[in-house]
């Protein structure tokens, strides 16, 4: 794991974590435990809404190094997360039609560091990532993102679809990449647009796909099923950049 | 390291590897050795003219993971090299003008394996790599690869600049990217095309760069410098399939 410094060990170092305002990715406690100081970590985690999981002492000697964990191990995001009025607010701080990217469960950090970078180059306002089911914010995303974490704000929901309803009341329309799609170049993908990037395996999940206004494809001449997901995301990012060029 | 199963680690091991025709992208040797079975190997090493390196003995234990490497360790192919004939054997096959990747130094293997992949489904016909300061077809590409290394010919040569001089006798046209270059959306990439792809830090090599008949350039809107490399050589190459498409 390459967590490194924003991987906290052991219950005063995750309490001290909640109470100076830190946000926790992910906790992870020993599966059975209840007592006083698991309390008072589990009422911080609910009220901040983290992620908590209940695992082995053997997943947790690995994920601390074998330190003294105490049966708590906690994963401190390297950046804080920032709201979807974040991302307006950027996209009106230049005067131009919202472009969002969101992540439907991109699981590999490099991945996802490599869209932040993505999104920042290509002129997006920021990018949208589900609390459940994938990489959050961790050193490694921090690291593979090139600086951009500290430009293209980064915001965590928990629910991807009901988030895309929200911002369809906005006024905002949403593309989402599938083999059987209309060929990008064909579709019109100016205006406000929130583009989807789908899962490294399975793709775009159902329920986003059918929330999706457009389905749109890359142009596929080769022999295997489909592009690493950080490059599709460029190719899909930087279309809708010679779109806006050329409107 | 992730070389795995491609790591043969002992004097034998390399010897027999030889022998049986396997091709060896470095070879890692003892500083200072030099009884019978070294220069056994170092004799195989200059007829299939491997790269070869003399280091310490701690580098050396830590690639062998503190096996037993008798002073001697070796990195295999995980796939035979093409011929540049065969890439444009691929060209002629499908009745296309070619269209070829080449990497400039691409030294993480994460990258170079989803460069293959991408050139698999651009409808590229090969990618060229150079021998030194690059990475080779270990397991790591081959894996990242997603299977297009199956498909893909990839072929290695000791000079890249020359190898460029010769592609352009036969009739090839070669573009690489900087930030200072024409739009690519301005450039038109169409016909008999290779499309150089420049190292993670530093870009093109200036020798390289000259060589280029375009330099273009990917619009960048961003605060940071530049795409990972192998999300850039996804758009550069999606622009030569758009336009490819559209002429």
């Amino acid at each position: 794991m390459a967590y490194e410094e924003f991987t906290l060990i052991g219950r005063n170092a995750v309490i001290e974590a909640y109470r100076s305002g830190k946000t926790i990715d992910k906790l992870y406690i020993l599966d059975g435990s209840q007592d006083g100081p698991i309390k008072t970590i589990l009422r911080e985690a609910k009220k901040q809404n983290t992620i908590v999981k209940f695992v082995s002492r053997e997943r947790l000697d690995t994920m601390s190094d074998h330190g003294k964990h105490q049966g708590v191990v906690a994963f401190a995001a390297a950046m804080e997360y920032a709201q979807i009025d974040d991302l307006f607010a950027k996209a009106e701080e230049r005067g131009e039609d919202p472009f969002f990217i969101l992540c439907d469960e991109i699981e590999d950090p490099h991945n996802l560091g490599a869209i932040i970078r993505t999104a920042n180059l290509a002129g997006a306002h920021g990018v949208i990532i589900p609390k459940r089911r994938a990489a959050g914010l961790t050193g490694t995303v921090a690291k593979v993102s090139a600086g951009a974490l500290h430009y293209t704000p980064v915001a965590r929901v928990t629910n991807l679809g009901k988030t895309i309803d929200e911002l369809k009341k906005r006024g905002m329309w949403f593309a989402c990449a599938d083999m059987d799609g209309e060929v990008m170049y064909r579709q019109n993908l100016t205006g406000p647009i929130g583009l989807v990037i789908g899962n490294e395996g399975s793709g775009v999940s159902r329920l986003v796909r059918e929330k999706c206004d457009y389905i749109v494809s890359i142009p596929m001449k080769g022999d295997i099923d489909s592009l690493n997901a950080s490059v599709a995301a460029g190719v899909l990012a930087f279309e809708i950049v010679r779109q806006r060029m050329h409107q």
